[in-house]
């Protein structure tokens, strides 16, 4: 098959130092729906300023940044969205004319799926993880009104997340907690995939389970959750949406949710 | 139709002020023809030296280089081929993990073609044109041991290009040139489509004709050499062989000739 492609074709691209497959599946998968001439295609980039020296050079439209780049390319760009500079991260970029403007949709589709949801924002958190996209999280969850505690086996990155947000910091599940948050590895295809990230007693104390892994969707904790009854979020409705934002802010197109959710089937397939 | 791009894709590209679809639909057709996971794009870069930075930043595999880059490129690449040294000129790029070293393909392309159709190399010849392209036709007809007359209306351009390669340079077609060659645009689809670049009776005394104008291949000149009986050289064996050349830098595959035919065929249609 000859790829569509013309001198008016614009592209965008993925800054990653693995590249997953994730982002070329789903933008082409809607370019195509949609009757866009578009190309998207993932880089993993030896020298992320000379990257972003090529986007501006070349005129490429978008670009979405992954580890380890979300804080190396703020020095590199002209402006931040306020979704980016809240939590000094920027995983998405948008270049205007040679204006490059980033912004978080990670935290953007966290604050929307909480709005979906009908999140009761009195819940009491507890969220496991402090990484980067813990700190995405926690900070959409604040920004929602949510207050809690941050669980993580590393003291330093655990404390001073939770600092930073003016929440807890526990090694341990609060008894208490009602909104469970995983954003850490457990569950992920891979090493931990078997692992469930909260057991079963403390996600029948709970009110609702938000799972941030998308492979696979159906995580142990998920399954957990559904055969005990508590509403879910998925880690795929996180990919997929902050995707959707990226491709909104990419094409000035909004796709509809149905088609948002067949690019995303057609991502997972690979 | 989704484009068929992955995490593994390997792009390469078109450098040009005003890019045509000419490297886009014969690259891309070759790729699927021959089952390569590569990928074609033009730019037009609004700032050649970021667009070599992200050449190598990106790690984008190859560059084709037009008007008004081919000198400008020189300064920021690593190393250059003999045959982009022997005219200053570069139409070609290779990154070899992060090495830039800069080819002409038209040279190398003009010099081939004068030996698959065995032109005698004590011909003399007439060019008519004195612009870059004239100027890598010229070095490859001197180092085949061709000599001959540049004509142009332009005396600067034309005694400079004739004194680089100490051949004469004159205003009008010498009576006894034997090899025509035409490097301007007259033939060209557009302004000049109508212009036949030597006349009958220059053709009659000629022994071949060798016209570099690729749109359309079948122009007043080569219809008139045809209509009189001379062997030709047509700008298309020119663009798809430089084309091809290209290629197999890029890929490391040489297509068969059949394969760069049916390509150059797919490119003319648009």
């Amino acid at each position: 098959m000859v790829n569509i492609v013309d001198r008016d074709t614009q592209m965008c691209m993925s800054l990653a130092a693995r590249p997953s497959n994730h982002g070329v599946r789903f933008h082409n998968w809607l370019y195509a729906e949609l009757g866009l001439n578009y190309i998207y295609k993932s880089f993993a980039p030896s020298d992320i300023t000379a990257a972003i020296a090529g986007m501006r050079g070349l005129g490429i439209r978008g670009a979405g940044v992954s580890m380890p780049f979300k804080q190396d390319v703020i020095g590199l760009i002209d402006e931040l969205d306020p979704s980016a500079a809240r939590i000094n991260s920027v995983n998405t970029i948008v270049n205007t004319n040679g204006h490059l403007k980033g912004y978080n949709t990670d935290y953007l589709a966290v604050a929307s799926l909480l709005k979906t949801h009908q999140v009761d924002p009195g819940l009491k958190v507890a969220i496991r993880g402090s990484g980067g996209m813990a700190n995405a999280v926690v900070a959409a969850l604040a920004d929602y009104g949510l207050r809690g505690t941050v669980v993580a086996r590393n003291h330093n990155t655990g404390a001073a997340l939770a600092g930073r947000y003016e929440w807890d910091y526990s090694t341990e599940v609060p008894t208490d907690a009602e909104l469970l948050v995983n954003v850490t590895p457990l569950g992920m295809a891979g090493a931990d995939e078997h692992v469930q990230a909260f057991s079963d007693e403390e996600i029948s104390r709970a009110t609702i389970v938000f799972d941030c892994v998308a492979y696979p969707v159906q995580t142990p904790l998920i399954q957990a959750a559904e055969r005990l009854g508590k509403p879910v979020i998925t880690g795929g409705e996180v990919i997929a949406l902050q995707a959707a934002e990226q491709f909104v802010l990419y094409t000035g197109i909004r796709p509809t949710e149905a088609q948002v959710m067949a690019a995303e089937e057609f991502s997972q397939q690979d």
